[in-house]
């Protein structure tokens, strides 16, 4: 019997499976945004289990089991790494046309040649074959790097962090360039004045600038990105609710900062001038650099307020707002193309149905000789499967040039989801291949081919200068 | 030449067909939300004309029937039932790609074994077929029951109900149970003062508790919601434009509601606040009771000021508003896990936009040894057609757990709609049947014909504790 | 090899060609809202070249072309015809997916029968050829609306328009009748007071009415709907990023439009309740007049302030805004229909999202013996295409009564746009086609066939009483 997994996974036509196979399958990846931690890189670590590898840290799994009714011990708990591997394994079957589904069965077969479909009889036998590969070199953090083909690697990073391991890696024989992004969340979120004021003297600290003015803190943030441009970075980050409905002037903004960096809570309206000020400012400092911005917007973090008094942040109880986005984001940019200071740029929406409206506002700006300058990015964290991705090619193709696209990244903390740019590529090549069988667009494998081989790899590695 | 509705309807393929007449079609239904009148079950009405059953109160019908131009007559007004009758059947050939095209064939062909197409033509003739029909015992309120195998009735009922219809239909033949559920709306709704308090004096005489301040109130409902318990209700319902924004604290909501009761208009502020703690209050004691909260969010009624004028509500000019819905239900639902008190809950979201930010806010939510503590509902009102329901599934199935799924209601007002759930299965079979033969899900039919099993049926009445 | 634009163009089953090509394809055409040049159809225009006909204006190329990387002077600048044509020819390829690819070579088929597909390569023999095309009668202004069967077309004009070029083509030969329609937009925009105050100069003057106060603006705008309604005008439009938000009594929007024809600038909340005042009554006269009132909703215009401050407006660089339409659409239409003043409407959309929204609002409003009052425009803009008209027609479908959907329209500034009807009619056919060899609507040519026809012309015919 066929596997699940087969050559002809999710590709329905002779043209997809043509456009796959020949111009996709073997491009490398350049992994432009994820989450994977900098010391297992430079460590070249070497996973003891399907657990580490797999389970640690991943709250999409943990989301899937709760709704399944699992005890939180087996997810974020003290249970056992085999225990908590079969509660996720009796999950799994009743994960069908969850995107978890797709991804366990193509990772057990990419990293393990496992065909069998997990489940709790399953699991036992999944363990100990997994495991024992696990062991060998080729399933070494570097070995699975080489064996996807992965020649770039954009890690996502706090201003105060020290880019040691970063710094290792330029000299090591890891076989994917490492480069950090500049991820300053933490100077935005003034919302609460203690955290904020902790990480203002973190900042100093590691800066060497004493931050007692809004000037100080970007002279401080001046140093850090120059900082990270000289260890190859070539992105920032940012994750918003949405982009901040005004931005203030620097006397009032340096005002505002001033009230908090004395401890006094600001109100919502000097806090959104206040965070408008110093995007601006940080948009166009990224413009000098030839940097990318990342802006990654509409989620609702923490909305289990229980769990979150428990255990924190980044739990898998994070959720989708329907916040309007387009006012803020057009007065940003807009802004920024005024001052002559828009870097690159890529947008994120993690609401669907703001597709079109991102789709239109990427197509307002540009530059010469760039193929797009503001991007649509991929489908992200939610949106990451079928469904939305398919949305979010079918709004870039109609509203922009899919021709140009920017293409897929993992975004993850697990270094088991590289084959999520072998699952993209399938619908791209299904997408683009049902359209040349139902001649939407012409029956041409050059023309088509060349596009697909294009979204693969190189767009992503000419835009980021790679 | 096959008939419109014949066996294959809707069924493409042939996995689709075998998931459907193997799995889905003979599974028994659980209705737990409609808006059947309590006395007509009680009572096994039997129906005189194909008016009476099908037309009576039918708002989606006087809708189309209105576009097409007819008069208000033969709508809600004075026209003889089989003038009415004929004014709909001329519209219905112009309801094409409208689910009252598929919905009036289905059911003529499954209560009369009709197969004809319904228009000015066939009008008459129909008539007297469906009507003829009608007289017999099999078309009893109770032989519909027992035909349709509706095991489960919840109908929607107002705090003041005295449930003396429930109460008969216990020791009745009826083949169904049939639960009330407890919709407070009324209590809420403070913007009409005037009717507002009648609706206090009802609601004191009733429960025997003189409603002078918001304890009082707290407690009338008690009392309330414990005599529905002893009938039987397992489940309330809201219908909110949205969420309240905010949720005062007692003392606050205490002031605004002695305004209130002092026939003082409030401010939105006011009000916002007042309905947050009401709402917040009642879900600690559905939790308490292990009720189900159902909440029916984005209807924006009474859109056409001079009909409502003219008319009043529920008279087919309601609207899907666009308005925020994310904030205050992460708010309201965040309060309660805080407060361990969220009770099952099903949310029902009436813009499809909100599909995918509906689906992640259940995601949020869960209770170890619960398929799914908060649901998400099915495509509702507007939604509830071939691709509102198929965008509600899919939704589902990217961000949650298809498999837990409760399936289909009515949510109707008319005994003629029980094919729906015959509509909603083979579309499920259809969607499911499609992915088997694309070999996006395992082409393993107890895997996959289980699940389907499930949302027709058992994880509804699981989760009812039926 | 099957030329990329052939008969079946779009067309992937038997029934949908069917469909197409005996009842769609020659249907004449009814143009009801395009952005023509009256004057070139007055002077029945001859072009010299590719360029004035096809490029000469047109945004969407503009904005394809920027975004592939290309110079802004080979856009709205000073680079010579065929340079500005080859700059858009090697952007062609790189449109795949966009619906620039579709209407670049059905135009190019249509008009010149050029079945090469355009790139850097085949601009210098297509330029050259289609050139000498364009000197032929056949190809003049008037020899393409015969060709194309234009019947009518109704252009975008001002209130201060003075018509002549109307008036003139009431006498011509033109074989299309070309009616104004009344977009009176700059009586609104009082944001920027000095423009909007030499605006009620103009119109003084236009009208003969010296307008100081609230009364004497719309005694001047409706002298100016007489002289339009005397000159054929059937329709007026209204471009707005959303409704008002309120509507001001005539004393509050009188004292604010003083106000600000003293130069003083309105407060937000003055601008909304003046807008809104003024809106409400320019739809009480065209319910008198037995106009249709069009409502296009959603754009943001102007976003990328740098190239705004140096180009001006429609250049490109215009957005789909998120902002919430619903509740203050359901304000004016309300309050319109309690005045017994709700004029024939078409709402169109920008925000695709806001689809079922539109589609349910036009539902609250109808009259008798009219197949629809307020209708729900077709795909507008960024929506006019393959996925955007598909999810159009699928919302009124599923939602109101598709058999009366008023069709297609250009809204074109190009005289190539005619065969977007072509475009259209192949999707709607495709549509129906694939839904009959389904069994989702009957095998009936008759039935559907008969729709079909309705939707190309007769049923936007009649709603404009042509």
């Amino acid at each position: 019997m066929t596997p699940f997994i087969n050559d002809h996974f999710l590709l329905q036509n002779h043209s997809a499976q043509r456009l796959y196979h020949e111009y996709a399958a073997n491009e490398p990846i350049f992994d432009y945004h994820c989450h994977l931690v900098p010391q297992d890189l430079a460590n070249n670590r070497q996973y003891k289990n399907l657990f580490e590898i797999w389970l640690e840290g991943d709250h999409y799994k943990w989301r899937a089991m709760r709704l399944h009714g699992t005890e939180e011990r087996y997810c974020t708990g003290d249970a056992e790494p085999f225990e908590k591997f079969k509660a996720f394994a009796a999950t799994v079957p009743h994960t069908l046309r969850n995107p978890l589904y797709h991804w366990t069965h193509l990772e057990l077969a990419r990293y393990f040649d496992i065909q069998e479909l997990l489940n709790a009889e399953s699991a036992p036998h999944i363990w100990e074959n997994a495991n024992a590969q696990l062991a060998n070199e080729s399933h070494s953090t570097w070995g699975i790097l080489d064996k996807f083909q992965v020649k770039f690697i954009g890690t996502t990073d706090d201003p105060t962090d020290s880019l040691e391991h970063h710094q290792a890696l330029s000299s090591s024989a890891c076989p994917a360039k490492v480069a950090p992004s500049f991820r300053p969340d933490k100077a935005f979120f003034a919302e609460n004045i203690d955290t904020w004021n902790a990480y203002m003297d973190n900042l100093s600290e590691v800066s060497g600038t004493q931050i007692q003015s809004l000037d100080d803190l970007k002279a401080a943030l001046k140093s850090r990105i120059d900082f990270f441009d000289s260890v190859g970075c070539k992105a920032s980050d940012h994750g918003l609710l949405r982009c901040p409905n005004r931005i203030a002037d620097d006397s009032e903004a340096n005002a505002s900062f001033t009230k908090a960096r004395n401890g006094d809570a600001l109100s919502n309206d000097e806090l959104e001038g206040y965070v408008g000020n110093l995007l601006a400012s940080l948009g166009e400092q990224y413009s000098e650099k030839g940097w990318v911005m990342q802006l990654h917007l509409g989620a609702l973090r923490n909305v289990n307020t229980a769990l979150y008094e428990q255990l924190g942040t980044d739990i898998g109880c994070d959720s989708i707002t329907d916040e309007l986005q387009i006012p803020s984001l057009a007065k940003l940019l807009g802004e920024l193309s005024s001052r002559n200071g828009l870097p690159k740029t890529i947008l994120y929406n993690l609401n669907p149905t703001e597709n079109y409206t991102f789709a239109t506002m990427c197509g307002n700006f540009f530059e010469a000789g760039l193929k797009g300058k503001v991007h649509f990015g991929t489908g992200w964290w939610f949106c990451d499967q079928w469904e939305g991705m398919n949305w979010q090619i079918n709004a870039l193709s109609n509203l922009g040039l899919l021709s140009h696209f920017l293409g897929m990244l993992t975004d993850s903390r697990s270094l088991m989801s590289y084959p999520r740019h072998e699952y993209f590529r399938r619908l791209l090549c299904q997408l683009l291949g049902s359209d040349m069988e139902q001649g939407v667009i012409p029956n041409d494998f050059n023309l088509v081919g060349g596009m697909v081989k294009n979204i693969c790899y190189s767009n992503a590695s000419n835009y980021f200068n790679h």
